[in-house]
């Protein structure tokens, strides 16, 4: 219900920006419409019409705003304010969405912001801005509510109605120390059925996930969906509570490494705007482009060893593409479910050889099918039965160096540390161009030279 | 901790499994690792010696293991079970994942499931089996506690402590009528600050998010990750409360949708075992070789009809892999970004001529970039300043129908429920290959002849 008239607000908004009214506009931008909502609307508009949303949002509720929008966004519009217009924005924001906004400024700009704070705010931020973003001290919270072991969980009751309100996703409250050494965790729902006699110590779990402060983000993940955890506590080096981590920001951790997948698998940032500007669009695209041109030319050159080949038999420029196309989709097929299962951490140094074995037969079964299919039509279109031989040949090498490169590619990128999403299928596409044109042409000149 | 002694288990567990230690390894499987963990170790075994870890896991604790399977291996060994067996490995499962496992049965053995169950567990499960899976009626449980809108805070919590253990994710308590129609939800970190004398009524939320039960997962995914949930109610047409949904399932969900697009790319199942039999993966992926076989031979035939022209002048055949290359990248990295931008909810009528213009004016500026670098070293290459400003043009034509084609195409898939990230690229790069060949080989014979 709630949302459904939301969307009604945001196309009565969209109407009232067209019409020119923006008296009305200006009161559904600020509370009328629920802040991600803005935020969406605003990454669902072109540049121009973006700024116009903008400047009729009011200041203090900019940082709300802000914090739904994606990096792009969060650079373009931050990096044009001064330390007073932040701090205006943002002063309502949790710990872990500030910081993360923080991170998009100038390093002078966050020295005023934090000059400007008061000093528990400003050691809580400074602690974790100490991690890098994409660890679990960068996206923790401090929002913790602590407890001692030995106190009743009657205490612990009395203590929580002091409060006005508990922090979002607390599914327990964490145990500590005198001197905040991490314990263990009081899950509210044994809150709250428990005997409010006991001590927390009796009640409480110890051997709970507690995450490392230096812990890549998705990791943390990993084990959040493993677990089905909804918050988890940060501890560093010498089990000191830190902080924690939340089912919220694992989820945007979870939906951004899923789209970084697909956009980096045509070399772009997962982080673009959708409608960043055709001259910005252009540069970033650019560079990808040149790369493959690169590759492009590479294939280009082995078909001109054997252009002396096609001059003679122009039916082989005519199939060419056909080889190195199947080598192509072949390939990209292995290197998907490669890259899948080294992800998911199915693969290893023992299995590997199965993989390998199991994808070289797979190459060998589809290799055997299509270059017959393939080679009964060369010959009928072209009445040459050697052509079809060549043909057949040709895309079954492909096929299987294809299923070669497929599997031990991704791995060696893994083990080099770069990005198999990103350079893999380039890679792959070069060396079945590469090998596609070299057999067949090859095995052409070969068997038309022997004849 | 707890993780990094699992890890070790694992590893203490395969040294037993390769050292024929049998004993110590079916004791590591039943109860001292986790289920999860043997589950994964399952998805990350081959066929041969998945089936001996199968074997060597009690019966009453292979329901618990299935749950954490993907959808392959779960058919896989179900399917071999009699319902006895289904019975005994699935009593401890939570009416969700049951639900989904037994939705993997034959209806006869489903019947028999059904007809060895009490009652009122065999109503809940035909409840939950009358929505698709992929709704949320599919993927709700039915464990809510729900109370009266009338009784005080006091009366909740000593109602809550005759429970031995609330259910998981239970963030809130659902108010609903006598009717069981469903008024408000009470969070349970408002339970624990206000005043235990004040009544339900007064502290619940009325205007929160519930979901249709029809509502499809994926759009109940978005509102979870919007609204930051951690569960939501699900209710009838009639506004009865049938369960809740909780956000292990949805970041499942995410998760799944994510991998849907990778998968789907290379034409594959995002269900795919990492270990399926070479027999069944060349089955599987050889539909999709053939689909591409066919664009494939739709290029060939372009050029083919060119063939006359490229035995004069062989460079065309060394050059036009180029073209048809830069357009497959440059359309397919507009086509992600589309796909993207509808995936978030970006893309609506009205910015749909900004993006076209925006992308035609991208492809027009790079277009005319590497026109001119690939012109160039064509022109040094082959010596001919007319192949040149033929393989230019050639790229510049290919690269604007890429943005063209690349923008419109997923809209017109999506309007005509195709899903673009199957079948977009295979379309996409047939259309930049036969435009790519038709406009260099066509420039060329034009200019060639009328020389």
């Amino acid at each position: 219900m709630a949302e459904h008239s939301n969307e009604e607000k945001r196309s009565r908004l969209s109407a009232a920006l067209s019409s020119g009214a923006m008296g009305q506009a200006r009161r559904m931008l600020n509370g009328g419409l629920p802040q991600v909502d803005v935020a969406h609307l605003l990454e669902a508009t072109p540049p121009k019409e973006r700024e116009i949303l903008w400047g009729l949002i009011d200041e203090e509720l900019r940082g709300d705003v802000l914090q739904y929008l994606s990096e792009d966004l969060q650079s373009d519009f931050i990096g044009r304010m001064n330390a007073e217009e932040v701090l205006a924005a943002t002063t309502n924001l949790d710990l872990d969405d500030l910081v993360d906004l923080l991170q998009r400024l100038p390093d002078a700009v966050i020295g005023e912001v934090l000059q400007s704070m008061d000093a528990q705010d400003r050691h809580r931020i400074e602690l974790a801005m100490a991690y890098p973003e994409d660890t679990a001290g960068g996206i923790m919270n401090t929002d913790t509510i602590t407890v001692r072991p030995d106190i009743t969980l009657d205490v612990v009751l009395r203590y929580l109605r002091w409060h006005d309100q508990l922090p979002d996703s607390t599914d327990a409250l964490l145990v500590v120390s005198r001197r905040d050494d991490f314990i263990g965790r009081l899950p509210i729902n044994k809150l709250l059925v428990a005997d409010p006699n006991i001590t927390v110590r009796e009640v409480m779990e110890t051997d709970c996930l507690k995450l490392q402060a230096t812990l890549e983000d998705t990791e943390v993940a990993k084990l959040f969906e493993k677990f089905d955890l909804i918050s988890a506590p940060v501890v560093d080096d010498d089990n000191r509570l830190l902080g924690r981590v939340t089912i919220d920001d694992v989820v945007d951790i979870i939906r951004e490494d899923a789209e970084h997948t697909v956009m980096s698998m045509a070399g772009l940032d997962e982080e673009e705007d959708t409608f960043s500007p055709a001259l910005k669009t252009s540069r970033r695209r650019a560079v990808w482009l040149g790369i493959n041109l690169l590759t492009a030319f590479l294939a280009s050159s082995v078909i001109g060893l054997f252009e002396g080949t096609i001059q003679q038999i122009t039916a082989l420029a005519v199939l060419m593409p056909i080889v190195a196309s199947m080598g192509g989709i072949g390939g990209s097929q292995t290197l998907t479910v490669m890259i899948r299962g080294i992800a998911l951490g199915h693969v290893s140094g023992s299995n590997l050889r199965w993989l390998l074995r199991r994808e070289l037969i797979a190459g060998a079964i589809n290799g055997l099918i299509w270059a017959v299919v393939v080679a009964v039509i060369a010959i009928i279109w072209f009445q040459d039965i050697k052509l079809g031989w060549i043909i057949g040949t040709a895309i079954i090498i492909n096929l299987l160096i294809a299923a070669l490169t497929g599997t031990l590619l991704p791995v060696l990128l893994k083990k080099m540390h770069i990005d198999p999403a990103l350079s893999g299928s380039v890679i792959l596409t070069t060396v079945t161009d590469v090998i596609g044109f070299m057999a067949f042409l090859g095995l052409a000149t070969m068997f038309y030279l022997a004849h």
